[in-house]
């Protein structure tokens, strides 16, 4: 099939991109000696992330249960849940979960440390706890070294669980302060005799500077499968590493300098890159500008362009933010050059928690 | 069941404020001579769509074919689909779709026009058609009333289409433009000759000011089933007119000032209200700023709370755009007080084209 007989709009994968992405991350990985977690959020889908374990990645880190569940069920069996778990009903798929792969999950307080141990207790099982630490990003996470040690010997002193090391989501652009904190945190542990095995960090914006200083093993990147502009403008990726387009039709033409696609907020999502960047990269109309988004449809301004398309004519579209657009479709279509050779359903889209 | 019976986060929609909503809006339209034809991309659920019907809306207003084909598949029979149809896949699904309800489309250009004609011929059909025009949003449109009317008149002498009216998007803010734009198309119509049945307006934002001035015959309303705090700042609604709201819950508090909801872009959508308004009112918590969103967690500001919500405990969050949230998730509960009474699958959401 030809990527012309694709309905608009549809999510394009360029498989060459795709591999070439995953290949030259595992390879980094592997000189550094970090262990290559890979988030699944980005793709959502168990044949990419089986793709990603059969290149070398250690296990996979999803950001929620329904995520996790899909991928066990599809033979992933390692399996980082970066996000606290909280309520008798996500406690008991964790429970069933962890009866089937191997399981490990984060902590930032006492009150998700007490319900998983609880319900780990109850069942006889015992389950890998980091400690989340916020290490600059202002997100979740204990928010100094002492008290992060503070807590893992909290966790280590309950049943059902086991203090299994650190995870950091760490901020952009500032590698220093997470490692610092990070190595504060291991002596403190070191001093107290107690163990941290598993020193997580994450994100695709600073991949090319992740290392194994601060005592950090292993590394979650989710974005880099894919890339998009927000990588681009963090740096971590060029245009050339993109491996996702929205293919869209231009369905209107109403001035000379405006144009009208079939993209709207609900294919291409809302989120910002900075004022007058517009909502996506037109591959064939580089100068043009996505100037505003309604659900379906994509306002271009085509002023800057020297040619301009006409109704009818196909465009594809780098997004602004390639995990939030897989979350909003049911397909993604792998293809390579023009040829489709791939139609994945987004199977982990849609789930509560 | 009670609503504290669902897992976070989930989408529910207070069924007395939506039927309330529904209510007043027919009356105003019945009151007003206006055909109601409420547009369903803000809630995509077939049960909603016929309970606006059952309350008198003359059809429903869809954003794009699979949207309508499920509509139709539900029984509702008179669909308006206000998008630019393109190319063979979807010209032979419209097709379809005429054969079972009855359709109507629109159209701003003659590529569409020609499409629309050739594929309607040969099916030995005539497709209602309305020309879309630009009364100052921006979007899609003929630009003035002597070219929307030039297109009128080549639509006319098509075969498979008849013109049969206009419509349009108006800007919002601005009731008196479009009015002046109509009125003049309607006497340039008149003096050619030319039947414009149905003047089609729309939007949520300016409800209140509709009217049939400038010869308007039917009003294309969505967001008002649910409202939204971008009603709430449009002043078409309060906040005890915003039917749904996001449940979720407090999974981390790092600091005094900062709590974390398990609700992110991949709940909430990203979609901004403006600068400082933050992502979605708490309902409990009203001077709280949800001032970040990442994929699964949404970042609060609480440093002007008077009470601060606990680990653990659940709240509710008038979203800024009902729609974007509709369309991220696969259900929507009904709840009546704190009483889950419905729950609907999102049957519109995720389609292509």
């Amino acid at each position: 099939m030809h990527i012309n007989d694709l309905d608009t709009p549809a999510v394009l994968i360029d498989l060459d991109i795709m591999e070439r992405n995953l290949r030259r991350w595992q390879a980094h990985c592997d000189a550094l000696g970090l262990a290559n977690r890979p988030h699944i959020k980005t793709h959502k889908i168990p044949e990419l992330a089986r793709l990603q374990v059969g290149l070398g990645a250690k296990g996979i880190t999803c950001q929620k249960l329904g995520e996790a569940e899909v991928m066990a069920d599809a033979g992933l069996d390692d399996i980082l849940i970066t996000f606290n778990l909280i309520g008798a009903a996500k406690l008991a798929r964790a429970v069933a979960l962890a009866r089937r792969v191997r399981l490990s999950v984060v902590c930032d307080n006492d009150v998700v440390a007490e319900g998983l141990s609880a319900a780990f207790a109850a069942a006889g099982l015992r389950l890998d706890v980091l400690v989340e630490v916020d290490t600059g990003a202002g997100r979740n996470g204990v928010q100094t070294p002492a008290e992060a040690v503070a807590l893992a010997e909290r966790l280590s002193n309950r049943s059902g669980i086991r203090f299994a090391g650190f995870m950091t989501y760490p901020p952009k652009g500032d590698v220093e302060r997470p490692r610092a904190f990070l190595a504060e945190a291991l002596a403190l542990c070191r001093a107290k005799g107690l163990e941290a095995a598993v020193v997580s960090s994450g994100g695709t914006p600073d991949l090319w500077q992740a290392s194994r200083e601060g005592g950090v093993t292993e590394h979650r990147a989710g974005t880099y499968i894919f890339n998009d502009r927000m990588q681009m403008q963090a740096g971590s990726a060029s245009l050339d590493d993109c491996a996702m387009t929205v293919l869209a039709t231009v369905v209107s033409r109403p001035t000379h300098d405006r144009a009208i696609l079939d993209c709207g907020s609900k294919s291409l999502a809302a989120d910002p890159l900075g004022p007058g960047l517009g909502h996506g990269h037109i591959l064939t109309y580089p100068e043009a500008v996505i100037l505003r988004l309604n659900e379906e449809h994509g306002t271009v301004d085509l002023s800057r362009c020297i040619g301009r398309p006409e109704i009818g004519e196909r465009v594809r579209v780098v997004p602004n933010h390639a995990c939030v657009v897989t979350n909003l479709h049911d397909r993604l279509w792998g293809v390579r050059g023009e040829r489709v050779e791939a139609q994945w359903p987004v199977a982990a889209r849609g789930l509560t928690g």
